[in-house]
């Protein structure tokens, strides 16, 4: 249950203050450079301690490649990549042994397993999301070479949208903003809320260019249910909607279908994606992260023994961990359509002889 | 890839206007009690042709068991069910043959499979969803044997949302609207758009009891993230909110934070999920279906052959697909919580003592 | 648990006495020709009741298709298909209802589920073994748009061995015997043994044609690994052979090897599989069946409440399991090829780039 | 693909001579305390180098354990393994680059993947087992709470059988013999073909003891199926016999009947599986391993151009896989029981209410 999709399949281990984490990504085509630069990269997108809106945990987050990769080229075997960790301070925790952080996982792995990891959460931190990363570099290597392109960036932060989505922009910005003209704000809603010892929470738009027509299984793996499953399961997120989404479920009928021409869909109400398939336009989907529950205010809890006591936090935080969720969204997305791609390839007999004869 | 569930699992097949559609469930425990009128009220819940806000298609909906029953009693093999198709009218369809109705899977299905069974949608169209609903009322009899209660209703139609939640007032309506001072407003929606051969759209807010602490496997079998594959996979639904859902990403961290004393957590923002594992609170869902895409107002649209047509449909349908669609909805969490029940069964060693011992 | 195969994946369902059995077989391509003939004659093949050889119990054994086939051609949905039960006689069990029957599944059966369908096995009996032939005719058919063959023929009966193998030959046998001079002898031994109430066991021999180079998923869905699971899988099955099998282990290394040559592998020691992946040669495998478990002969048992009992069958039983059972293990070896067919698709990016570009 | 097990799952990475080889356990139950001593223990037992009946590449298999284990206790996450090479000698290699060994996967993993790490085999080498018995080590952990117990010791060598079976004896013995009588002529074997550059096969006998009754997931994943597939899927296995295996094919009916009194099973020729699923009894299982194919005589064979080659290995290989093969197989029959024991806790209501209540 440490692992995710079909074909192209990755499981993924590690705690946040263990030695390593890392993950096995199976299922990868031989025949594909891999360009280990690029992969560290895609790393340093969602590294923390890079500027003042992200954790001052200070990782350098080096992929090792241990297995799957020959001569710079992928073998059809499966890829290990560990991270080790570097800059853990689990005595910041000390304190949080026995108590359940509100808005935290402690209170749930605490109950279910019977023992937790107390380190920052250990296993549910959103450290672990570095290895989501790393694969997720895999699969964007993997759908280069078929022409699919995956992007990203901040659609909104405490409630400040944009209103224009400049992917390249949101490249070159440090909290990942679609839109420059409200990056600052953004930006400032950040500030403030760390200053006054608070978070805040933001949304992330995840874009996909390129995709063949057809990615996706019915009935139970069709891919817009694969991308919610693929987005809820990041840390922190509580919302998903693919398209007009929500805003669908408020105009009529006629107003929502997307009409056709000979030129493809008029427009693109439906985020590209009908009866769970894709159908070759842009696909949109708009990811929801919480607020960070880490705040340094104090808050009612109670201790593994029921007592109720105050929870004072210590540690490094991210005020705002849809900047970093943002990268994580667009990794995952690049590892449902690579394994949407290489799912769909047998849908019909005539792709069958393609690869047979 | 018409199987959903690792344990309580259930496949799927049939077509809007084949013989007949139905299910196996696998991986029901032995000893369970199977109340066929049970199963079938549940049927009726979803049945379409009962009132003038569903479609006039007949169906009695009546549930065959063909296996995996012994006495009354499951005896730990697979429960097959068939429901026979009554009131097919494949003849309505015969002018669609060729051509893509907009906001259908029609274009999707013809290209990835290179052939489509046009006949209403195949099998896209909602009418399998009568299968799911089987399979759920078969969830809903184990989870009533641990005292785990499900419950939806309908919480916005057209915009129209509900300001008090009566899930037993839901139960008799005839929209299964949760709040009987909107239920007029919101029937009033879906007539209009029906008289002027259009439709609507609507939200469900799905509700869980009584779920034991503890479902969900982390970290990629989380029980928000397949809660929001099984509601993302239903036709026509376009968003997926967890509790606060898309508010908590507007809200700051300490406002969104749950406390916690000594009789439990003072609120429930997290909609009863913390880290991808229940809380012991209700969980709560609110799953946003567009609105219908059959509409009886002239398309454009394009065949098979990428002529430009005019699209005008014949045929029955919903005028608002979330009003079914929020029975499906509930059926679907009934079948995610059972399969995490019974998966959670060995997380930890003192469960697997008390079986084993 | 009650499905098979990865890509192209069955599941079924149904007891020996119950109403009906059948499967959905999932991960059709869309676009194969279905001759439903061609299925008949192959459930007639593994039929009961043919002749004095199997057991007098009757049943036609006709396949309905429910779903996933459109004007005779696959669509890419699932394909439901039900054999009604005609013959049954659950009275011939009353008398064994609480009781274990030596050699079968009674035992293990009640005290996994604490609950038993005691007629005639339930769903322990090779009745099932229907609904696999029934798949497999599915999978043959997918497999002969790319030339594939799937045989089988009874090796030997009671340890009387063939020395010649004509698959030809045994299609026309009343037992399915690949040797024509020995078929008479092990046509003694059957009825020998049931004269005297007793039964006997014997071994299938299949084998495969013209598969291609690269099927099986290394390492842990090994072509042979696989085949060993579906052989070993079917009712009374207990020693599977690939290539020389045992023999392999007593020879010398280099007596086994089989050495290399311009035009392919001079010797096939190794049944046609090399590091769990086909090498192009004929896949070979030894399948051997114990004698049948119900003989008419007083045995020792006890019941439900553990008294010790007189066990004394009644009902209609095969003499020899292994005869129709040949035609079981030639159907699950096409399911595994045909498996092992889809999934090799993806294995490097030349294939990927054939049925994308 | 490289995953095994259903609960209890496993997955591994590594080639013979890459920098590392390992593995992910996931489903491990949390709260089991960790023997690191045991843990490499069982890595001695495979480990190669350690005598003159095994290869003389030295490696220390020393096990980092990454993840998933807190305090010396699991945690319920996923436990990451992984064993760096020390002792590659790649260069021995270089003279095989382009050509295909007899015997080996060579062939078949560069005809399925377009591209092979020919150092030792790569992914196809038998070092990989290393990962199988560190996973299984963790599997022997959990059973041990339970009260299992698996052994395994060597049955027979070049037709060498053992006449008694001393599971004890075996764990002295260094070819793990079972037969004290019968080992000095094994051994015998295994150096007269050493000597004569030469190799021999050998089989395994594999036990469990107390394991429960009820293990084993019909009518799929029945434990007898998964035993087959665990077994045949080990390096070199080319047959699989369970209890009377093949010589229940040759005697009649009521003598391969175990009948039952009071005390249970009077004879124990089903080797402890009724139907798939355990009956209580020892559960024994025999594993026929082919003789090592690297033998140091010339060799016809063909290079990846198709000319025709002399092949002349160098190198350092096992005489006889079979004896560290017996660890392998040991280990992987660890692994299917405490898959099935954690399956099988779901089988039955009056289990889950003991859970849950």
């Amino acid at each position: 249950m440490n692992s995710f999709g079909q074909k192209f399949r990755f499981s993924t281990f590690g705690e946040s203050h263990g030695n390593a984490l890392g993950c096995i990504v199976d299922g990868v085509p031989a025949g594909i450079k891999i360009d280990e630069k690029f992969i560290q990269s895609e790393m340093d997108r969602r590294r923390p301690g890079k500027n003042e809106f992200a954790t001052a945990r200070k990782e350098g987050d080096k992929v090792e490649i241990l297995s799957g990769v020959f001569e710079g080229t992928t073998t059809g075997s499966p890829i290990a990549m560990v991270i080790f960790n570097e800059n853990q301070k689990s005595k910041d925790y000390t304190n949080i042994k026995d108590l359940f952080r509100p808005g935290h996982a402690d209170f749930t792995y605490f109950h279910k397993y019977g023992i937790r990891d107390y380190r920052g959460g250990g296993r549910s931190s959103a450290r672990e999301t570095a290895a989501r990363v790393a694969a997720g570099s895999i699969a964007k290597l993997l759908l280069a070479e078929v022409g699919v392109e995956i992007r990203s960036g901040i659609y909104a932060i405490d409630g400040v949208e944009a209103s224009s989505f400049d992917f390249d922009y949101a490249k070159s910005s440090d909290i990942y903003s679609l839109d420059k003209n409200k990056e600052e704000f953004q930006k400032e809603a950040i500030l403030a809320a760390k200053n006054s010892h608070n978070s805040v929470g933001g949304v992330a738009l995840v874009n996909v260019k390129n995709a063949p027509i057809g990615l996706g299984e019915p009935l139970y793996y069709r891919l817009d249910a694969q991308i919610a499953a693929a987005m809820m399961g990041i840390n922190a997120v509580k919302a998903v909607e693919i398209g007009d989404g929500i805003e669908a479920s408020r105009v009529k009928g006629y107003d929502n279908n997307d009409q056709i021409d000979k030129n493809g869909f008029k427009t693109n109400h439906s985020g590209g994606i009908l009866g769970g398939i894709s159908n070759g336009d842009d696909i949109n989907v708009k990811v929801y992260f919480k607020a960070t529950p880490s705040v340094f205010i104090k808050q009612a809890s109670i201790d593994i023994h029921n007592n109720e006591v105050s929870c004072e936090l210590k540690g490094r935080h991210d005020p705002c961990v849809a900047v970093r969720g943002s990268i994580v969204a667009e990794s995952m997305m690049s590892i449902v359509i690579a394994d949407m791609l290489l799912l769909n390839m047998s849908s019909n007999i005539n792709s069958i002889k393609k690869v047979y004869s």
